[in-house]
Order: structure tokens, then C-alpha cells, then sequence
């Protein structure tokens, strides 16, 4: 048996809280023009708005990451993953300071179940060195330490050099089979 | 040669900010009372104080990270390390909250010719992986996964498991002398 618990680091944006729903929304509420999930397919979020400015800017605007909504079951499958390994949430929140706060308050909000103590705000997450990494971005999981977990996003879609998920429900599964496989070693061992 | 240069992580509170005199200057203006620096060996930085609630009440005043001094020389040694290594700025910042979007302020303040890229913002430092940290921890430098190098403060001045620097300006010899040797170990495989 091992003693010490495997460790997970589960990006943000793009993964816990969903990024493209948000910038939908407000694009829909400030243009009036509904943008679809398949349009954000293969490039970078704000390109598949007319107005792209508009986008990045979003990502500066106080309150945009606080009020970012949560993915679908996230919450129920990190909580059950916490009974077998050690979380961290690591999330490159130095690119929009402002972000900073906002994003400690999300998480409090809802996943305050994690410890400060797991919580990481970077800016490049290369010195981050974990069993595994759920992330939407290959500049993360390209040059990952541990076993990189690619989560399902539009911009991320097109790129097959890592496994992939698809939702939360996913990486339940996965962990589930790891920890299957990784019991069954143990077992052949004694 | 090496393609690649090696990576520090350098902590803030205790090294490159100096929360010592903070404490004492802050103490001295709110009570009075002139808290000698010797008062804080041995022992963490509040207790030195005869009102320690006072004291660890200003971790979570606002304006006390944002004003801390910088310490002698640190923005000049850094500097120059920054040409051969490459630096992390990695701050236990989650425990104090309001500290986030302070500490990176600061940061732009005093070290602003380090990216964004580059700094970290975490709760414990377990998960960070670099060569060298230095740190005036125990609780970080004792399962850094590189070399764990000792930044003296009171609090940690009898403790002797960990190679000390005292100053910025060893940190410089200290990083000269690394350099050195390892340009000789590559000069003996020629």
C-alpha cells in the first residue's frame, strides 16, 4: 500500500468554471448576437466573436471570473476524488491580477471544502510538479511532470497528443480506473 | 554546457520583504513599545510582542504587505541572477487572502522587470519543483524537492539543519560560488 495519497492539479478556467458559457453570455448581453459552442471550435475564445477586443477585455473586468459558472458536476466528482487523492487547484491567475481575489472567492464559494493550502495562483505552471494535471491547455500539459489530462474545450478540440476528457462525469471515470489498475498492482505484488 | 538554466524559487515574507521591521515599526507606532530584533530569536515573529493579537492581526490589515521594505540588496542580487538562472517568486500568499492582489502590487513595485510569468502565489510549497529555494521556512524548505537554502530570520536562527544565508550579498557569493563549480565540472568533461 502506498502511504502517501497520489497528488491531482486541476486547472480553473476552462475546467472547474466554464469560460466559454460566461463569455457568451455577456457577448450576448452587450451585442445581442448569440454566439454557438461549435463556433469557438479550433482557435482561441475571443476569435470566434465578431468583436474580439470586446473578449479580452472581458477577461479585465472586474467580476467576470467571480461570477464564472461552475461545470457540471465539478464540484460532486473533486470532492469524491479528495477521498483518494490530494487536490490542488492551480490556476494562472497572474496574467489578469485583478482576477486574484476573485477567484479565491470562487473557490470559497464553491469548493470551500478546499484548503488553502491547495489552492496555487501562477503565472506558467512549469515548476508544478503533481502526480497529474487536468488542464484545457497544452502550453500547461505539454510540459507537465506528471501524467497531463487534457479537459474538452473548443480551443483545445482539434489538438489529439493528449488523453482526453470530455466532462467531469469523464474524469471520474478515469480516476476510478486508475485506481482499479493501480489496486490490481498492488495485489499481484503480495 | 547546459541548455537549460537551473531554477530558484525565492519567498517573500522574511526574504525579499522584511516583515521584521514591519512588525516592529508598526508595533512601535500603535503601542509605544520598541521590539528589539534580538527580542525575535528563537521564536515566531508575533510572539516577541507583549500583545501577539495585535501582531498577527496586521497579516490581515490591509496595507501591510503592500508597505513592506525591501531587503538590503535584494533587488540588485536578484537582478543579476536572473542572468544565468531562472527565477520564481513563490509566496505562501493564501493564508492572508488580501494579500494576493498586494503582494503582486509590490512585486511591480520593487521587482518589476520579473513577468508575471514567473511568480507563484500558493498555500504550501510541497507541489513546487525547482532546484534551489530559498526560504526562512522550515515548513518549505524541509520537502523542497531541490536544494533548500536557509534566508536567516529571528525565528529561524536556531535551527541548523539547513545551509544559512544571512544577507542578500551571500546569497550573491553563495550563487558565484555555485556557478564556479559548475563551470569547472564542465571543464573537467572536456
Amino acid at each position: 500500500m502506498k502511504n502517501k495519497k497520489e497528488t491531482i492539479a486541476i486547472d480553473m478556467d476552462g475546467v472547474l468554471a466554464d469560460v466559454e458559457v460566461q463569455m457568451i453570455n455577456w457577448y450576448y448581453k452587450d451585442y445581442g448576437v448569440l454566439i454557438s459552442r461549435e463556433a469557438m471550435i479550433g482557435r482561441p475564445e475571443p476569435e470566434a466573436f465578431p468583436n474580439q477586443d470586446a473578449v479580452w477585455n472581458y477577461l479585465n473586468t472586474p467580476g467576470f471570473f467571480r461570477t464564472l459558472p461552475v461545470m457540471p458536476n465539478a464540484v460532486e466528482v473533486v470532492k469524491e476524488l479528495m477521498d483518494h487523492f490530494e487536490i490542488y487547484i492551480v490556476t494562472a491567475a497572474m496574467e489578469f491580477p485583478l482576477s486574484l481575489f476573485e477567484k479565491y472567492e470562487w473557490l470559497q464559494e464553491h469548493f470551500p471544502f478546499i484548503s488553502w493550502k491547495n489552492i496555487i495562483m501562477c503565472g506558467d505552471k512549469s515548476i508544478i510538479h503533481t502526480d497529474y494535471l487536468i488542464d484545457d491547455h497544452c502550453k500547461n500539459l505539454d510540459f507537465c511532470k506528471g501524467r497531463p489530462i487534457m479537459f474538452n474545450a473548443g480551443h483545445n478540440s482539434t489538438i489529439d497528443r493528449h488523453e482526453r476528457v470530455n466532462t467531469w462525469d469523464e474524469v471520474k471515470v478515469l480516476f476510478d480506473n486508475i485506481r482499479k489498475l493501480d489496486k490490481s498492482a498492488v495485489a499481484s505484488l503480495d
